[in-house]
């Protein structure tokens, strides 16, 4: 049976840290799952990029808007960081991905390397389970104007600048004021993200279905100023009152620079990424072995 | 012009330890706001517990299901704890309530009772905002039987005993397992409740209107065992695997004690209750005083 | 060269939980360290409570304060648990001791069964290094009589009982009022059980040689109640005030029920408990591997 | 009777901040303090640095070494962050201090400046409390040189750059390794400095005369790292393994930027700061008063 995926896109790390044996080993697998694609009968492209950096030039190339318009499905090889940074860029293409993780187990990158024929056979046929997960939109205001604006599946974070002492943030909601927050930072995280830096605030943990985000504020000067979880149809406002050298960043990806006055808004991107899994995947099974859960103590 | 609302049953605190002055001051309250309202073109008929309680007897009284079927609002005056256990019974019936608070502010009674003409008044003719909160219905399971159920406006909490060492606690979410874990306890609660015990134990702050509960481990042996925030539509199990004298409470007013091989099944109530707020509430104003935001510090 | 620890008691986990292959086992390893160390030149006596619940009957007997008058040395076989209750037992005859664990590695039970051998051989020859590690002492007074007392080695612990709501605690400090506080309860603990209970409840690591205990409250009401360190000079008291089914227990392992007005009087004890460990040891060693620090993630 | 003070000094806040009528206003209480104390017998000198920035000239000035060596008595007029300013620079001349808050009340600041005079005139006779405060003293070290020294009255903290991830620290104790850990930063605390950033960051509160700090991590990227008690004769190292942009501050006052590979090692001061209390004042008053506990909530 031949796979329902005609045209594939194939994407790999491409940081430029990864060289040498490393590179070498990541061209070998890139190689090693084309032709397995093509042996299901799928269209191999490989992405620009992917190509650019690992010197794999025996598959057809698309940039990433060709491979949105064009491809079906899209194949991560990597780990979590990867994906979130694809996931974010093929969001308005509506391309469904699938991980591949070729370290340990991630989040979303869920299918090891050393099973990916036998678990990708049957997803090829259409047996997978499917998973939206929601993003952030924010933008950066400064008098009136939009003067930056960027999507993150994980996180926004407004930081302090390193030398400097705490922030005070006015935060409204919706256009209600909710309070004025003094703290090293906040942090606004997707389900997706609450597992990352949220985490290590203090946030909760959250299901990917949860029509939400969890607003963390890092080392708050004011000990009842908790992590709230907030609707995901909301629109947070976020002012820097004071404190010098502020910075918001999205995913720990891109970063705009944010003067006193500054208003960070975020709100629910219109766009969402889909995420394939095996077929008897769970979300509680990857939380359990990620976070060391249940392995005596 | 005249009430939209005909029937308005009154409740009091009626809790054995209002007494004397008091109780005296209470049956005070009540009767002003009978009058008001019966001023405002109201029909009032007074909860019979109420009644009976306070010895107010001017006012023709009603049961609760009595109540449900022939009221269209109810006025609560007391504090949050009876505010809760009323909309725990009202509930089925789908009664609108309004909360009037005699003491401080509360999360759910939001009118204090200074103003309550000057609040009451636009209310009843009809300019107010809709708040629609859900509820837990908890079941205990014993050898396949439901041996005990509940609702829960605020959380089901899980607990040890007093004089014995941690609960072993076994959950799984929609027949998956999650975890083993060991603490004192585990709560339920809904956003309702997240401003209550949950917070104590570390959970985060919810919106009222995010479709979830926070699951939110008591003194868990397991650092990596945080709260978690899952989704409305989930059943929750809790089996009890080891552990003496644990029990079970539901808004710490009622109370199953759980035997070894217990299951306590947690999901969403079908009924829903509704409260009414004077136009211009909002939630962040009512969560900011409660949490002593931005009073310096 | 022979031990420079003439008399050597030997103590094993007698609880009666430990039955069947397991105690055979237990039986087995007593009788090879006793070997053992008749081998280095000690005389070996067991433990009286040991010898019966093992049914070892190949060494003389003697029971806690022969054993603390007599002898120079005491081994023990077992986890922490069996360890903190030896240890609380012997601090008045400061009798040595090594703790040998028999599953996997304990905080205070350093020393792997497998390797007990190769480990003691210089520690008998005097190659060890000492470590004191202090006690409370606990009084629970009742109109102005002490109705019960108890040593811990971890904490001493007030609890609400399973089924009621919070308590309220009065704490004061060498006589001086520090607060009010409502919460689940109340942990005073050592740095030696600054790794348990007091961990869970939000308490920080302390290094066995601060003069200190920390007091932490279990799910507190007040948000700014937080763990605070004591020096261990000080007279700490708590009444309950109120909460029913009250009690307090002392390292888990001892319990007294307590009345509302009870006070709880925790002082350090003038005893101290003397743990031998090998050259080389180090308390970060141990709490690096117990932590799982540094072990990916 | 005469003070048993001759000489006190006097030191007003000086920031470039405090301008205007607060200057005005500043001056006044300056010039009225400086009477009283003449009254009670004193001679009065103000520091250089007040006299500038004041403008007040009606006194004779000295500069903080002519002080130390010629003073018996600091007065200080500000809040906590003027006090931990010149309690570090006069360290190491015993100059005990008294802390006089204009604004409200201060951990160490504790005399309001309404009941000064009351408060003052049994202490300058003798009527008075000590409290020796201890101080951290550290030290950037890079390629086996000292670059930077500073002393801190509340903590050290090492910092991640504002725009970039998480630091690599890897922390040793008295040359012993203890983890590597992955966070924001790293806050090492004196009691003193427990009530400030590091509660922020979730380390626990420490009563003044626990010989010890705490080590808190900020946003630990693995949950089990929590904020750890160590004795304050141990010399704690923290190397930065990886992290740009990293920087250590010393009470927010002092500034080092670090690169790869520098070590900061932080030890006891030999200096302490002597504060001077009425009698009676006790320091869970104050700290009861300043965490806002039983205020009802």
């Amino acid at each position: 049976m031949r796979s329902k995926f005609r045209h594939v896109a194939l994407f790999g790390k491409y940081h430029a840290t990864v060289t040498g044996g490393a590179l070498e080993s990541s061209r070998q697998v890139l190689d090693d799952v084309a032709q397995f694609l093509i042996r299901q009968g799928c269209e191999v492209v490989l992405d620009k990029d992917t190509a650019l950096h690992t010197g794999l030039n025996l598959y057809p190339t698309l940039d990433m808007p060709e491979i949105g318009s064009q491809c079906d499905l899209g194949l991560v090889i990597g780990g979590d960081g990867t994906m979130l940074g694809i996931g974010r860029q093929m969001a308005r293409y509506r391309l469904p991905l699938i991980g591949i993780n070729q370290g340990r187990l991630g989040f979303i990158t869920d299918i090891p390397i050393q099973s990916y024929q036998d678990v990708l056979q049957p997803m090829l046929q259409g047996r997978y389970q499917t998973e939206d997960r929601s993003l952030l939109h924010a933008q950066v205001m400064r008098d009136q104007h939009c003067v930056f604006s960027a999507l993150a599946m994980n996180d926004v974070v407004v930081n302090r600048g390193g030398t400097s002492g705490m922030l005070e943030l006015r935060i409204s909601v919706d256009g209600r004021f909710v309070s004025n927050q003094r703290a090293d930072g906040l942090i606004i995280a997707t389900p997706t993200g609450s597992t990352a830096y949220s985490l290590s605030a203090g946030g909760p943990l959250m299901h990917p279905s949860i029509g939400g985000w969890v607003m963390a504020p890092i080392a708050p000067h004011t000990l009842s100023n908790r992590p709230i979880v907030l609707p995901e149809s909301s629109e947070i406002t976020i002012e820097i009152v004071s404190g010098r050298y502020a910075s918001a960043n999205f995913d720990m990806q891109s970063l705009a620079d944010l003067l006193i006055g500054d208003q960070i808004k975020v709100r629910r991107s219109e766009h969402t990424v889909r995420f394939l899994h095996p077929e008897g995947w769970n979300y509680f099974d990857t939380l359990r072995k990620k976070m060391h859960w249940n392995e005596g103590a």
